[in-house]
C-alpha cells in the first residue's frame, strides 16, 4: 500500500508536460476569485467563504458558481466558471469528489491561474479517491495550472483579506511577519486562536492532500515575499528531498524556517498515511534532513506557534550566552536547565555588571539575578536590572522573569525606556496568582513586541531556538568564506 | 562549599536529641497561630498574614507579637509569645534572621508545636546565615518542636482556611484533593494561579531551606491525610536517600507521587546551592530512585500541574490501550506520537465498535476516530463516539478533542448523559479560533471533573502517567504475590 502511494508519486512526476507557474501569487493575492460549488446553508462551505470574504474586507471581485441557483441572499449565481464576465485568478472549489476533475478542466479553460480544491474524498480516501486526485493532477501538468489541496482550508493573507476557509471565523487575524503553513486544517484561523496569542500573520497556507503545491514551492514563494520575516510550518512528509534541501538550504540563510513535523512514530506514520494519503517517512531522515538545511525543528504545535513569535518580534542574537533574571531560586534553577539543552550558555557578567547590580542590592549579583530576594522591599527594579544585563557585552539574550501582581502599565513603560542594544532578543516569562493580571500583561507585553509566554521552558527554547539561527547564520557565512 | 554543606547535615543528625514530633498537623490544622515579627505597612509581611487568614476565613485564634507595637488596626499586640494567655499551636516567624534563635527558643518555652520560619538569611546566604540556621535546628533536636523553612511562605490548607503566605493573595483556592508541596514560593497562592487552572487543592507546602521538615516527612504525613488523593511536589534535592525510597515505596503503593525536580545541569545545580543551600545532585541518580520508589517524575512545572489534575479527576486505569477522538488527521499523528513515547499503545477496536461507528458514518471506523471528516455535516455525534470507544473492552482511556466553536453547555449535557465505565479515565484537547470559547468550555470540564487542556501534547502525557501508576501499582501487587 506504502509503496504503492510512491509509485503514484513518480507517475505524476513522469506526467509534467508544460512548465509550472512557478509564482504562487495568485494564491494569496487573486484580483478575482471564484467560489464553486456548495451554497447551501451551513455553518460550512461556500456561503461561509463568501462571509469570511467580506467580513475580512477583501476587495477583489466575488463570484459564485453553482448550476442549480440563480442567486442566494441577492448575489448573482453563475452555473459555470465559463460564463463569468472577467478573467479569475484564483477558483476556490467546494464541490463533490467526483466533480471536481471536470471543474478543474473548465478553470483551465477559464484561464484560471490557481485552483484550491476544498472538497475532501480524494487520495485519503483510498483507491477511488486517489483516482480523482490522479485526474486533476493530469490536468494540472498539462496546462500549467497550480492546485493547492484537495482536502484543505486553503489560504490566509491578513494584508488583502483573502480567507478562503470554508468554517467561520470569529475574529479578524493580525496582521504581521509570521507566514504559517501546514498539513492540516488545524492551522486554519478556525483551528488556532492565533489573535489571542498576540500572534501576527502576514499569510497562513494548507496544503491538504499536496496534490501538486508543496510545502517546497511555498518556501521558494515565501523567500521574497517582503510582509514575511519567518516562516513557521507542520508538514507530515516531504515529496522530493533534493529539491527541499536545495531550496530550503538557500531560503534559511535570508529567513529563519521553523518545523514541527508529526509522525515520529510508526503508528502515527500510519494514521497520517491515510489522513492525506503521504508517507511520513523516518524519523531520523528528516531530523538530518532539516539540519542539513538550517531548519530549526520543534517538538510541538505549540512549540511551533511559541518559538516562532520570538522571530516575529525580536532580533537574532550575536552569540549564546544568555542571562536570566528570576524572581525565585527555582525559576532560576528551571530556565538554567532548559538553557542548557537548548544550546544556550549561562553569561558571565562583567565585573561592572556585577558592580551595577550590587549598588542596587547585593542579592541581585550574578547570573541568574534573583529579583525575587528583594521583592519584600516592593516592586523590584526591574529597569536597572534588564539594563545592567542587557547591555553587558557578556550578554547575548536575555530572559525575564515577571510578576503578574504588578500592573502591566509599570512594565510596558519600564520596557520603553530602557536602552536596548541591537541584536539582544529577550523573552519574558510572566506568573502570578491570577489570570487577570497575567493575561493583562501578556497582551500589553505582545502587543508592543515583547514576545511573552506563560511557561519558564518556552521563553528559553524560543532563545534557545534563536541562537540556533545565529549558528545556521554564521555557518553559511563560514562555509562562503572557505569557498 | 557543596562538601562542606553535606557535613553540615550530617552534624545535624548527630544532634538528634529528643525524638521528633513526627505529627506535622499543627503546619494544617492549628488551632491557634501567632505571627511573630514584621507588622509594617507593606506589600509583604505579618500584616498581609492577618489580612490573608482573615480572607480565607480561619476561625482559629490568631496573635500578633512585636515588641514595638501595642496594636495595630485596633488588634492587641503582644511583645513577646511567652505573655500570651493561650497555648499556640503554630508560630510564623518574620523577624530578622539574627533574631529568629531566640524566638524560637521563645516557641518552644511557650510549647508551641510548630514553627514556620518565614525570614530569609540563612543557609541560602552563606555561613553567618547557615550559623544561625544550625542554631535554630539545634534547638528543634533538643526540644523535638517542629520548623518548616526558613525562607518559605508557608502552608496553605484548603478545608481551614490556613495560610501562611506574607504576600497578597487574590483569590481563594478552591478546596480539592490535590496536595502540592515544593521546595520554592512558586507554588504559594502568589505564586501559580490555581483558581484559573480550575485546579483544587487540600494542603499547600513550601520547604523553603528544609532545615527540619523536609520532603520525606511531608509524605508521610501526607499518606494519611484523607483530603489528598495525589501528591505534587517539586524538589531540588532530597537528603536521605534511604528514608526516601523507604517511605516513598510505602506511600506510592496508595497514592500516586509526582515529582519535578530541577536541576538536571550540573549549571542550575549550582544555581540551587545558592538559592536553599542544598544539593541539588546527580540527575541520573534522582532519575533511578523515583522509578525504584514507583514515583512518577515530570519534566516542568506545568506539566505537574496538568498532569496531576487528571489524577486528581479521573480514576486509574487498568490497562495502557488509548483510544483517539480528533478533529483532523494531524491531531491524530501528534496524539499517537506523544502516547508511544508515554507508554500508552493505541487501541485495537473490537469488532462491535467498529461496526458502531460505522453505522454513525463510515469515515469514523478505527482509532484515530477522526469526528471531523464530518463536521461539514454540523455538530460532530460525539456522545455516540464517546461512548462506542469508552465502553469498547479493549480501550482503557480515552482522549477526546473538543472544537472550542461548539457551546459548552452541549459538551457538558453530552458528557453528563454518557454511560462512563468505571477505570476509565478520560482527558479533553480543548482548541478552536477564539480563546473565549475554549476559556468556557476549558472552565465548564473542570468544574465538572474532566480534565481539559489547551494542548495535545499535555492531555496525552496525563493518560500516560495514569498508566505508569497502573503498572507501579501492578508491581507492587505482582510482588507479594511471588513473595
Amino acid at each position: 500500500m506504502g509503496d504503492e502511494k510512491v509509485m503514484v508519486g513518480r507517475e505524476e512526476k513522469n506526467l509534467k508536460l508544460k512548465d509550472k507557474n512557478n509564482d504562487l501569487s495568485s494564491f494569496f493575492k487573486p484580483e478575482s476569485v471564484a467560489i464553486i460549488g456548495s451554497l447551501s446553508q451551513s455553518w460550512f462551505g461556500g456561503l461561509v467563504i463568501l462571509n469570511n470574504l467580506l467580513d475580512w474586507g477583501y476587495s477583489g471581485g466575488i463570484y459564485l458558481i453553482n448550476p442549480s441557483y440563480d442567486e442566494v441572499h441577492g448575489v448573482k449565481v453563475y452555473p459555470n466558471i465559463k460564463g463569468l464576465p472577467e478573467i479569475i485568478d484564483l477558483a476556490i472549489i467546494m464541490a463533490a469528489a467526483r466533480q471536481v476533475p471536470s471543474i478543474v478542466k473548465d478553470c483551465t479553460e477559464k484561464g484560471v491561474k490557481a485552483i484550491i480544491i476544498v472538497s475532501d474524498g480524494f487520495a485519503e480516501r483510498g483507491e477511488n479517491g486517489a483516482k480523482l486526485q490522479r485526474e486533476v493532477v493530469e490536468t494540472a501538468r498539462r496546462t500549467g495550472i497550480r492546485i493547492l489541496g484537495p482536502n484543505t482550508v486553503g489560504t490566509v493573507n491578513t494584508t488583502t483579506g483573502l480567507v478562503t476557509s470554508p468554517y467561520p471565523i470569529g475574529s479578524k487575524i493580525k496582521r504581521g511577519n509570521i507566514a504559517f503553513a501546514a498539513q492540516t486544517g488545524l492551522i486554519s484561523p478556525t483551528g488556532l486562536n492565533y489573535g489571542d496569542f498576540g500572534y501576527k500573520i502576514s499569510k497562513i497556507c494548507d496544503f491538504g492532500n499536496k496534490c501538486d503545491v508543496d510545502e517546497i514551492d511555498l518556501i521558494e514563494y515565501l523567500a521574497d515575499d517582503p510582509e514575511t520575516k519567518v516562516i513557521a510550518m507542520e508538514i507530515e512528509g516531504i515529496r522530493d528531498g533534493r529539491r527541499f534541501l536545495d531550496v530550503a538550504r538557500r531560503v534559511t540563510k535570508k529567513k529563519p524556517i521553523l518545523i514541527f513535523k508529526p509522525g515520529r512514530t510508526k503508528e502515527s506514520a500510519r494514521a497520517l498515511m491515510s489522513h492525506t494519503g503521504s508517507l511520513a517517512g523516518d524519523k531520523k531522515i528528516y531530523e538530518s534532513a532539516f539540519k542539513q538545511a538550517g531548519i530549526i525543528q520543534v517538538n510541538s504545535l505549540r512549540e511551533l506557534l511559541e518559538i516562532t513569535k520570538a522571530f516575529s518580534y525580536q532580533p537574532i542574537p550575536k552569540g549564546n550566552r544568555l542571562g536570566i533574571i528570576t524572581i525565585t531560586g527555582a525559576g532560576g534553577a528551571m530556565a538554567t536547565d532548559v538553557a542548557i539543552e537548548s544550546g544556550l550558555v549561562l553569561a558571565k557578567l562583567s565585573v561592572e555588571t556585577n558592580e551595577k547590580l550590587y549598588e542596587i542590592h547585593p542579592s541581585l549579583v550574578g547570573n541568574p539575578s534573583d529579583v525575587g530576594q528583594i521583592a519584600g522591599m516592593g516592586i523590584p527594579p526591574y529597569r536597572e536590572v534588564i539594563e545592567a544585563m542587557l547591555n553587558d557585552v557578556n550578554v547575548d539574550c536575555l530572559l525575564c522573569t515577571l510578576q503578574g501582581m504588578i500592573p502591566a502599565e509599570y512594565y510596558l513603560q519600564t520596557l520603553n525606556e530602557i536602552k536596548k542594544p541591537e541584536n539582544k532578543p529577550i523573552t519574558f516569562w510572566v506568573f502570578g496568582p491570577g489570570s487577570d493580571g497575567i493575561d493583562q500583561i501578556y497582551f500589553e507585553l505582545e502587543n508592543n513586541g515583547y514576545p511573552a509566554y506563560l511557561d519558564i521552558e518556552s521563553a528559553v527554547r524560543a532563545l534557545g531556538a534563536m541562537c540556533q539561527y545565529t549558528k545556521i547564520q554564521r555557518r553559511v557565512k563560514d562555509g562562503r568564506r572557505t569557498q
